[in-house]
């Protein structure tokens, strides 16, 4: 093993870097712009030209640096080829042979999400644990799975793509994938504010969210919080199902933590405690007691785990 | 890489031994009884014994065998340790350890249900995938996950308990784990059974299955098959809860291949047909296509998962 490897995490409008140890010691992080113009062709090669100038900033030797890992939002299969990118522009393009050749640096890429949760598998919140999930509760609703180690990313690269668990077979609303019924309607932050519309206009009961203009993720959670009757029962609805979901995940890969991270996980403890509430409830006798923690990494979950692809 | 492996599958009454060549030839095959009483003290050593001769039989050089893997019904830890295999009258026993004592062979230990699906990926209906799910529908519903060709075996041991999936929170029937609304309850030998009954309570309509004294799994199937009208809504019900659980699973690690085995699969063709209707209406797009397909090894699945292990 060398001394050191770099960990990129590509969003649609910057890139994270950071250069680690081996040892998983965060030395230098910073962010270059992602240029997404002309199909996103530079972006590989800005990831390249930003990590060479640090290796000379640093008066790095190449010899010393295991190799630099990726992460994209995009389905990536186990090649490290990312299908389609849709918010890089990217149609097929082998990542990690780009990468490698651009950098002369053994390279390996994964889904955002997966290395998110592998960063939080080795250095955060799941530290030390083998197998773990990660559901990530944004805009929409991510994951990762982790077994022995390493990041399942499954045969078309769907691996972990757990907000897109169908847990509601009488839905009549359509998720983005197509589908009806998916976990992403019910627990991401738009989902959220879809059950909070719905269970307002099914009673005329007062509520502090009577009073916006327009309910976001964020004021469901916070009337939650504050004991506001209405916000209670959706957030009961919406920790039924995840709760009941993350359950059905133990069945299959019985993890030894589950995390939860993005921006509605923002919550706190309460939406951990109402979540492991209905988990308990609907988990196998051998999982009940498995922990159900925050992440820890925040934004750096990303870099963090794509560091460790590549060790 | 040796010559010889051995794979043994302890069951309730009969112990099922195989012994292979390492790639995979199965060279002989017996059956010996699995002596139960006095806490089932005796199994490990008569299947040391069993193993013994058989070598002696053959005039084997021990030096020749890559080791011996070991089916157990009942949770399995990584290290090869059964908690509490009830059908054996075992309390804790460190199945590996205390078999590799009695041989002198290298020995691995596995769940029943995580090691047949790791025989149906070596060299059965699963062949050449690196990830599959398989799910066992008998008189409950088991199953085993492998991932990048190993079995999930859990850090509780439960990788793969996918009967114990709770995919129906209204459910007011109790599951014989404790949970209300496992996926057992539904698509088991017994689960069908008990759909059967619901069905042909709630209607009047005509029913070939009216015509029976007690309806097993079997009448069920054979009606659907049939076109019974009754039969094919009662299998419908079944096909759906059993499709998007599949499709769940398949979000979690997306499989190559999906197989279906147990004593219930015996319907064959119109079962798969029926479950991947709805797998295919349930799956996140990318799955939508993962294979359904048969178990192809029957009994023999244990011994070729089991020998599989070791190598």
């Amino acid at each position: 093993m060398g001394l050191y490897c770099f960990g990129i995490d590509v969003g649609g409008t910057t890139v994270k870097c950071g250069l680690f140890q081996t040892d998983g010691t965060l030395l230098d992080k910073w962010e270059i712009p992602t240029r997404t113009e002309n199909c996103g062709e530079n972006i590989l090669p800005d990831v390249a030209k930003t990590i060479e100038e640090k290796i000379q900033e640093r008066k790095l030797n190449k010899a010393d640096i295991d190799g630099v890992g990726i992460g994209i939002p995009g389905p990536i299969n186990e090649n490290g080829d990312a299908a389609c990118a849709v918010n890089l522009y990217w149609g097929f393009k082998p990542v990690a042979k780009e990468l490698s050749e651009l950098t002369g640096l053994s390279a390996k890429a994964g889904n955002d999400a997966n290395v998110a949760a592998l960063g939080e598998a080795w250095k955060g919140a799941a530290e030390g644990s083998k197998n773990m999930v990660m559901v990530t509760l944004g805009t929409g609703v991510g994951g990762g799975i982790i077994v022995d180690g390493k990041i399942v990313s499954g045969h078309h690269g769907a691996g972990g793509e757990v907000g897109h668990a169908n847990i509601n077979h009488e839905e009549t609303e359509s998720c983005n994938c197509g589908n009806k019924g998916c976990l992403e309607q019910v627990a991401s932050a738009t989902g959220i504010v879809r059950m909070a519309k719905k269970e307002l206009e099914a009673s005329d009961d007062t509520s502090v969210l009577r009073e916006k203009t327009e309910i976001s993720a964020k004021d469901v959670l916070d009337a939650f919080k504050d004991g506001d009757a209405a916000a209670v029962r959706i957030m009961e609805k919406v920790g039924d199902q995840l709760g009941g979901a993350l359950a059905i995940f133990s069945c299959v890969i019985d993890p030894e933590t589950i995390v939860v991270g993005g921006g509605v996980s923002k919550a706190g403890q309460p939406l951990i405690d109402l979540i492991q509430k209905y988990y308990k409830k609907y988990a196998f006798s051998l999982c009940k007691d498995t922990p159900i923690v925050l992440a820890s990494l925040g934004n750096d979950a990303g870099i963090y785990g794509a560091a460790r692809m590549v060790l």
